[in-house]
């Protein structure tokens, strides 16, 4: 039965270790999705990502809308078996990607209006009209419709978005609708930019409701960390503690041990991919022993640039205990080779190795609460 | 021991089926070499190469002087090291690169002079550097410096590239030198443009030398394939025998068919790979029985675009019958949405289906011979 169970909490901070129960697997918690927004995560296969350690990815209803389109989704009965992927995934709903649309779109009070990015169609998404792309998607949690503002939007426009996307919430649940006991799991987010009772509104009405998982949007959109925490900290407490909370968009692992310490399960961001392609390694430091407490308050990892010319000659891999596909095969002067060339199997060793580097982080975090 | 051992010759044919020994392993003959010019065939980690059945790749001596560089290749001990192919190696030696440059070079008896294409510093390569360079690559088959020239050169321009190529060979094979049995071979390059004489008098002068094999260099370049046989139809012919011939830079899989029945051993060519790249995918059709007569006379396989929109919602794999990674796990769908968001896993899997597809050709030669 589809659902979240927590297995154990930790006796010094919010952290919890659980799972959650999806058509198409378990998810340990916390744990961390890899960015695959329109059915691919960047240069990997899914046995790539299966052997990285990944359980649940990532993708982007208003992207594949657009490509590959809803036929062809519909025709393979799902993005899972479009992409060969057997496992949970997410589907964040395209909120965040129509608001940062540039080009013309009108927020209305029945969903968005706004121009297709290439043919220039008009084109409107309702709330109930993602809900229902997400089913074609066949997704295994799917996020509802929501007004997603820039962090410092005024109070005025911030209070119209958290209306809004209460809204919308209510309606996506209504357009939510499944029979059988192992269903998808919906979530609501929660709006309100920097204005803490706007926030307090917006997760109050949503949790009445009464949704799968509640997350923290329009966070983690460039402002600085501490007004992160400042917010989330606070909204982390008001929500159901039996409920899956995820903090949509971070970030580096300091901030995630920081937020899974405060009570968060579930994340995702680009940075591990986008930093891999890039030729920026995360390694972990050795810490004599791994506490909690070290996480949260040393610097256990460092990022370095595999491109730079101190690596030309390193016959060591990218960090000599990691398991990964690249640091199990390849050396650091391979790999920097290859960015010179610009092979791209560079980035794929990057970003294999990037991904395991995260999803390790999280590994041992659930054993250490 | 190194060398080559006819194991079957044809009766109808001047085909062989034969095996090369080097020090990284046996190749069944006839066979097709990927390229790997510096040292990596793109886009392919070399589990991926050994999956698809690749037996021996090809780098480039030119290219892989400048990048990794020596430093870094004497460092790995090899280019296998470097790159973890585990096989054998051919490396060409760079005549065709250099006598590309666009920019100022010169040749002279004692080898050529250029610039380097990034520092602009002045580099001369000679027929012993070269071949110190391979023994430092640790390759398995060495080629020696060539005069390679284009096709239609004058006839006073062939015979001096001639001169100048049996010249090079002469002292190439003097600083070739090894003690043990299982050495790296060493072979000659037939060249002479489009002059049959001077061809002629090419090869026999190279075959008194005796070489562990013969190459034909300078065709495939560009000149009408009917001219292309008109050659190493003749020349093939004056080659000894007992020794593997090598018909550089074909070609398609129809030229190959014709080479292999005309008695050449290896092949290397960019097509499958940059055809790959490009979304060109080779199939085979289907013929109710596999003959040589049959490769020779019908034609045995198609290209198809992958880019093209009549496969956006074509659920079957590349080829049905083929046992490619590529077309075991994925489909045309979803390998044609991959070029349509320009992921390189899209090339990747192309690129691994069109090198399966070249050796399971030559597999079926070998068996058919």
């Amino acid at each position: 039965m589809s659902g979240f169970e927590i297995i154990k909490r930790s006796k010094k901070y919010s952290a919890r270790q659980g799972k959650i129960m999806t058509p198409h697997g378990i998810v340990r918690t916390p744990n961390f999705m890899p960015i695959g927004t329109r059915g691919a995560v960047k240069l990997l296969s899914s046995q790539e990502l299966k052997q990285a350690g990944v359980q649940i990815i990532l993708a982007n209803t208003y992207h594949l809308f657009f490509e590959p389109g809803i036929e062809v989704l519909k025709k393979f009965r799902g993005l899972g078996n479009f992409m060969k992927w057997p496992g949970p995934i997410l589907t964040d709903s395209g909120g965040f990607q129509v608001f940062s649309l540039n080009e013309w779109r009108q927020v209305l009070d029945y969903g968005v209006r706004f121009h297709h990015p290439k043919t220039g169609k008009e084109i409107v998404l309702t709330p109930e009209k993602v809900i229902d792309l997400q089913k074609i998607i066949d997704s295994d949690i799917f996020m509802p419709l929501d007004e997603c503002i820039p962090y410092d939007s005024s109070y005025k426009k911030a209070e119209k978005a958290v209306k809004r996307t209460i809204c919308w919430a209510k309606q996506s649940k209504k357009a939510f609708r499944f029979r059988k006991q192992n269903r998808p799991l919906l979530f609501a987010i929660v709006q309100g930019g920097k204005f803490l009772d706007l926030r307090e509104r917006c997760a109050k009405e949503l949790i009445n409701l009464d949704f799968d998982g509640y997350a923290l949007g329009g966070l983690a959109v460039g402002e600085p960390f501490k007004e992160t925490r400042r917010i989330s900290k606070k909204i982390v407490s008001l929500l159901p503690s039996n409920k899956p909370r995820y903090l949509m968009g971070l970030g580096e692992p300091s901030q995630l041990v920081w937020a899974v310490l405060n009570g968060f399960d579930i994340f995702d961001c680009v940075l591990p991919t986008r930093n891999g392609r890039h030729g920026l390694i995360y390694i972990f430091k050795r810490l004599k022993k791994w506490r909690l407490e070290d996480l949260l308050k040393k610097k256990f990892y460092q990022k370095i640039s595999i491109e730079n010319s101190v690596f030309k000659n390193d016959k060591s891999p990218l960090d000599k205990k990691c398991g990964c596909f690249a640091c199990q095969n390849y050396s650091r002067a391979y790999i920097h080779h290859l960015f010179k060339i610009k092979d791209p199997l560079g980035q794929r060793l990057a970003v294999i190795h990037n991904i395991y580097f995260y999803l390790e982080l999280f590994k041992k975090m659930r054993e250490l609460i």
